[in-house]
């Protein structure tokens, strides 16, 4: 079966300020030293699944000029503006319907845009099997990541750790695959450590795999109301009333995550453990895991001088940035704004973006 | 007995980078609230002593159009330029035999170009206590600062704790005059312990008075090479051969500073304690004490926007600077180079320089 891919590539990415603005969110920058941007190596890295011109990406209009600059071998009609943010079900399921109208039906990944991945190949063979599994039947499926450490900003799904029965596994070789038990919301730290103790939770990495039909037959029956919006929209999809008819009814869509809407109430779940390297990116402090560090644990980009600097984030161009005995401390120059932030105090970049709101300066935003 | 001054105003002030460069050293910088900068103030000061036409600049060739343009007023014979450094006595040496060129004798004060004083009606008296004190018979006159801590950089100078049978003191308003005692170079911090402890030692504050005669006479005692090219300096003023009598005769002198030179080892020695808010304005950390602090004790210049940032120097534009849970930290930000430095590390900012030297980045020294 024809095999197709939704990047999700509407998100804003405030914690990645000031590289990361309105106009440039981070799935269009690039944090890791080979140079090429998040979205480009999503792309790139299930291009040996799915043929680049059934990859679609769904974004904002605003965004539509990147997307177009830095996937440049993409079919204009693949990228997909949604009219206003409602969250991920109302984005998967104007994915699900425009394939459809195109392709009947197929198995249908779903991605983040702004993950990154360090063992590619093993990703492909976790989705080669997860797309496997969509195929049979009327399965749901989802990659999960092996948790090492107690996190409480992700979500967490719990899983039997058993082989279920008429799986495809074939061989030892074959990534396993198991019927999830539950989705559960970010714990509290005690919690989220007995889950990474009982071994049988992974985190939610927002990756999926179903067939178009199984997605909109699940779409149809817990969220019927978007459903028929959906309905609408494929039936305009080539017409002169697209832009009118899509603004219109997405629009009015309840704004709703897939997780919520559909995975936690659906029945034939299964989830495929990944552990291939996954990191969200979540802000400046992962560019310091992420990037080449020199002797002294400092990820440097651009004209810096550092004396006397520890396990610092140093990110500028040609401006020289001279960094005297620093720790711990991330800089990040720009042409109109500068950031200088203890790594502890990453979360309250934030504020100074909400201050510039306040303030009315829109053009750091 | 006319009064003049010589101003030394050939410092390369490396202490204040990058807002101070080898093009705009830090006496031609603003580091105060008020807008004027270092050799601005200076002048200011002292215009109830001595008269502007009355002042001499010493400087060098490079900065003659900076402190035309800082000091619009000043005649332009009044700027000397120095062909090299050859430390304070040559330069203090040039500007006498001017001085007895033009007036024959006058009490001529010596002050250094970069520092502050908060108290001007204070130092003002002070300073015309000195040209007293100076004017009457053969004294060489220093002010020295009362010292409030045991520090380490400067040089100290012992006094006679006794007013002297023929001090000018006429009553108890008059500042008092001493006799010194001795030069000593800079201490370490248990003999500088002891010196704070002994109220008989002040601060060289670099600060002189004496009349021309008194200080041409004592140098052709002490430093007879450098005196007898003085008088070939002399002879050539205003002459065609002007320029290259000054080179090769300035060149040829020995390095050498007034205090060691001629203040150690001369007689009839005096000093006027001085109590007039004195900073030299040694680092960056003195901008924290000069400048007016907010709450939380950041001095903020620009477009900044502190969250969670206690005493800070935060020097900036245009462009916005956004500091997030910094403490103790310089950031200054200028068009082509920007420094974060810890303030306890802004003794290595002299190692940036170095590195910049050796990788031959001439733009940002």
């Amino acid at each position: 079966m024809k095999r197709t891919a939704l990047i999700m590539a509407g998100g804003k990415g405030e914690r990645f300020w000031p590289r990361s603005r309105q106009r440039l969110p981070k799935q269009f920058l690039s944090l890791t030293d080979d140079g090429r941007t998040m979205i480009q190596l999503t792309v790139e890295r299930i291009l040996p699944i799915v043929e680049l011109q059934d990859i679609y990406i769904a974004t904002n209009a605003a965004y539509k000029p990147l997307v177009q600059a830095q996937l440049p071998g993409l079919p204009e009609e693949n990228i997909l503006c949604e009219p206003v943010g409602r969250n991920t079900a109302p984005c998967v399921g104007l994915g699900a319907v425009h394939m459809r109208k195109k392709y009947g039906d197929a198995v249908m990944l779903v991605l983040p845009s702004d993950h990154l991945i360090r063992y590619t190949d093993i990703f492909a063979d976790v989705l080669e099997a997860a797309c496997g599994k969509a195929e049979v039947g009327e399965n749901l499926v989802t990659i999960g990541i092996t948790p090492n450490y107690p996190e409480t900003g992700y979500g967490y799904i719990r899983y039997t750790k058993t082989t279920e029965a008429g799986t495809d596994e074939a061989g030892a070789a074959e990534p396993p695959v198991y019927p999830v038990e539950q989705f559960v919301e970010k714990p509290d730290l005690e919690r989220a450590k007995s889950y990474v103790a009982a071994g049988t939770y992974l985190w939610n990495s927002g990756m999926f795999a179903w067939k178009i039909s199984t997605l909109l037959a699940n779409m149809k029956r817990f969220m019927p109301d978007t459903y028929r919006r959906l309905e609408v929209i494929e039936a305009a999809v080539g017409t002169d009333a697209w832009e009118s008819v899509l603004t219109e009814q997405f629009t009015a869509m309840e704004s709703e995550s897939v997780d919520y809407g559909i995975m936690e109430k659906a029945e034939r779940i299964y989830i495929l453990p990944g552990d291939f390297g996954w990191d969200d990116v979540g802000s400046w402090l992962a560019v310091g895991r992420i990037r080449q560090a020199d002797a002294a644990g400092n990820t440097v980009t651009g004209n810096v001088l550092a004396v006397d600097c520890q396990n610092c984030v140093l990110e500028g161009g040609e401006k020289l940035i001279a960094a005297v005995g620093m720790q711990d401390t991330v800089i990040v120059d720009t042409e109109d704004a500068l950031l200088v932030c203890r790594k502890e105090a990453a979360g309250k970049i934030k504020e100074v973006l909400q201050k510039l709101k306040e303030e009315q300066k829109e053009e750091y935003l």
